[in-house]
């Protein structure tokens, strides 16, 4: 099995061909100067098997990029291609919130089972999409990863999810830090003013760990660490698989208070510290 | 048939549904904040046919955006979806310059025979790709249109083709203009002189015409216009279907001495003076 880097994955990639002891083949991606995307397979490829690592931050870039490689590929007499898409784009996009409406990752799912032959994910936000796709559809959990990357930095931890749908999120790295876990619990005190607070435990005291799969805008995860902090917590931990941080979202969280942000390296960010190639490896 | 324009083609889209005698279908298309598109049908469909017109000049968006858009027609009932990319990008990497490269639009030929019936595009610059779809590819000619519209801009001019390959649309041109026709020939005078003049024609005191499919960087155009000048030329003006018009091209154009440069609307620029709605409808 050979392993092919995208051009959004380049690191990641390597570190998954050192895991493999394989070579990282080499890929030329550029530019023409109309913006179109050119890539080329340099190296002589001379096996059946393909991974293609390319996460997709840059969705419409990395699609269009995966499609190329595939075809690049298959000429090159690749017979099986295993698409590793550590951040899967559009997959929030997963059923009609209103009529008229795409399902987007519907759409790209149908795309992705003509041109490659299994998909790789990490952490997808809903996992009923595997049903949208007649290619084996696998994901990863990069969770325990982000556990193990605080384990030193907080003392007896609390571990918190920012809700009850990341509760799973929370058990999962309690369970490495030996640790208590709980959801935050939204109350609506007033028309303006809403309180959050851990739906048992008390913070008071202790450091936090909360933990989710995804942090957009941070907006709902500042305003927790703001109350937490009120609530007499000392050093708060924010960690998520896929740091999509959106705009202002990093400051907003320092200002109100958090001592770190950590994400992976699914989605190229300031704070992408922990990396997935170990769980990649696992799922190959 | 219903009309339903992406979201680079608003304007060409409701000039070949007032064409059609059809009302344009309301779509809207938006992107969320990590800057994933998202398209929604506003208007109920109540018609097996659609007609989706998507030009390609931001490509990869387009792409995805068409892939979106074929997803959510046919999940209101659309059994047939005719594509208009009145610029087909990729349609250059045509086939391998090199080993290892992917043919690009060989990649999303594919793609697109999956998700739509029919296409029809303006001009593509090599038309054996037809080869790689496997549902009807009709394309048009946008020449007689740019001839039209200089029409009364020019005084008995002589038509070039700015090269050998171009000899057809000068020749289209020439009909609509009642003119002579010929093409540039570049000869090596030294090793860094070279000499453009027309292959028989004589510019001296004459109106010119230079007419292509595309001006990418406008670089061999600007060095025939300066020498078309120095050999007596009096008016000229350049056009072509698809003015893509990298960087500078523009400037180097006008510098070099050219009255006016014309494009279509298959690609937004700010030439893009003669639109292709009619050229479209006469396909549909």
């Amino acid at each position: 099995m050979i392993v092919v880097s995208g051009s959004q994955s380049q690191n990641l990639a390597f570190k998954v061909s050192k895991l493999l002891n394989t070579k990282l083949t080499r890929v030329e991606y550029k530019r023409f100067p109309d913006n179109e995307i050119y890539v080329r397979i340099v190296d002589e490829i001379n096996d059946d098997e393909a991974v293609i690592i390319n996460t997709q931050k840059n969705q419409n870039d990395a699609i269009v990029e995966t499609i190329l490689l595939c075809d690049a590929l298959r000429d090159e007499g690749v017979k099986k291609i295993t698409l590793v898409a550590p951040y899967l784009a559009y997959a929030r996009q997963d059923k009609k919130f209103n009529p008229g409406e795409a399902i987007s990752i519907r759409a790209l799912a149908k795309i992705y089972s003509n041109i490659v032959d299994k998909l790789i994910t990490i952490n997808p936000h809903e996992t009923h999409i595997k049903d949208f796709f007649t290619i084996p559809f696998i994901y990863g959990d990069a969770i325990p990863k982000l556990a193990e990357y605080v384990k030193d930095k907080l003392n007896e931890p609390i571990v918190l999810a920012p809700d009850k749908g990341a509760l799973e999120f929370a058990k999962t790295a309690s369970k490495i830090l030996n640790a208590e876990y709980d959801y935050l619990e939204k109350t609506r005190l007033s028309p303006t003013e809403i309180q959050i607070a851990p739906k048992t435990l008390d913070v008071k005291d202790r450091d936090v760990f909360i933990v989710d799969d995804i942090i957009s805008t941070g907006g709902t995860m500042a305003t927790a660490v703001k109350l937490l902090k009120e609530q007499g917590a000392k050093k708060i931990i924010a960690a998520c698989v896929h740091p999509v941080l959106i705009g202002d979202a990093l400051n907003k969280l320092y200002s109100a208070g958090v001592e770190e942000v950590v994400g992976t390296d699914t989605y190229l960010s300031e704070v992408s510290k922990v990396s997935v190639a170990e769980v990649i490896v696992d799922l190959l």
